[in-house]
């Protein structure tokens, strides 16, 4: 398939990752974490990759019978590029997940979504009783909000008034996210747009907050979840 | 077209409509409240068939310049038929909405989605500063939950979070929605499954609770939404 072939080239351009020995070591530590039978949930982002590949080599050597639930179509086609087997939230719940994040302050709440899948995730760790961030000193900030926006997946046809609720709640900035050139926004796998938010505060209240308002399906604010943060070195 | 022809058949099914000519009155009533160049919201249900008859005679009669927002592709089609004009939430806000319900308490706040359109139908009310509720006698309850479950609204990866989280705000029954025949679980517009739901309790709280569970894009609970409440006798 055509895009077996670009994947291949998508993986390649791990080559590039930043800080990769560290992020490799990190890796091999969460697979090795994998016991057979396991059901594991698979985020998004360059650590993602980095431990399927080191999780394909366990299955391949150990024949270990595992299977992933992938948080996005990109995370699940490396899952058949690497002989992965897969399965879904609809079938099983993920004994464990693991994952990357954009911000992570000193309580372990997160800023993830800026690959767009922060709502498949969201349901992962949700739903594992236990998770794994993966994350590099670079995205250790005392406050959240001090990078990243808050990205919130937001229902098409609920544009108006998800802006004018989120300016209610205090929202200093938001950015309809483009997909850049002619492509026009950028679509979930869903169907539906994201806005790139920053906000005054960043309180516990605010992701329930922005959940509660109609249109919104999720928001890349992870607060008080009780993840485990692995920083690779 | 077909659906044209279809549509025909399915408007002529109004003439089964129970307490018809109570209702046509009151469509008239809210046909009379529409002035020129109103965008009005409609959402779904016998009465809004018979309201939209009436507003097309007004329109033809009168040469208003009214525009509609539908809730749903099958509203959206009599509009079509009639010769309404429509636009969407992306392009404007309605100056009103007129809407049937299932349910109805002494609060005015109800119980809606057994056509499933209830997220859509929440986004016009939400969007109008004024909304008008048209039922006959039958809608009206002591307590919401009375005859109807509460329709929730569920992204189709969400099903086992979104069962136990509503198990966990106490539940009784949960239902899947099916189309009946072979043809499955009933799919949104939105691409999303229905869980018809019961509780033991249904309190202000309950429609905040439902919505905050990650995979749940709306219910059909509409608490506290001052909405004004027309009983056709």
């Amino acid at each position: 398939m055509k895009w077996d072939n670009q994947l291949i080239d998508h993986l390649q351009w791990s080559n590039t990752i930043i800080n990769r020995e560290g992020k490799e070591i990190v890796a091999r530590e969460i697979a090795a974490m994998a016991t057979d039978g396991d059901v594991i949930g698979a985020g998004s982002g360059s650590t993602v990759y980095l431990t399927l590949f080191a999780l394909a080599e366990r299955i391949r050597r150990e024949s270990l019978s595992i299977e992933v639930i992938p948080a996005s179509k990109e995370i699940s086609m490396a899952c058949i590029q690497l002989g992965i087997p897969q399965t879904t939230l609809w079938a099983k719940r993920p004994d464990w997940t693991f994952d990357g994040a954009d911000e992570v302050d000193p309580n372990r709440s997160l800023i993830k979504g800026r690959g767009g899948a922060m709502f498949k995730e969201k349901l992962l760790i949700k739903s594992s009783s236990k998770s794994f961030i993966i994350v590099d000193n670079s995205k250790l900030v005392e406050q959240l909000g001090s990078r990243f926006p808050i990205p919130v997946e937001v229902f098409p046809g609920a544009l108006n008034l998800v802006e004018s609720e989120m300016q209610r709640l205090g929202a200093s900035e938001i950015v309809l996210r483009l997909a850049g050139g002619k492509d026009g926004p950028v679509l979930t796998e869903n169907g539906n747009f994201i806005f790139d938010t920053r906000f005054s505060y960043i309180d516990p209240s605010l992701e329930q907050n922005l959940k509660a308002i109609t249109g919104v399906i999720e928001s890349g604010l992870f607060i008080g979840y009780g993840v485990e943060v692995i920083v690779a070195r």
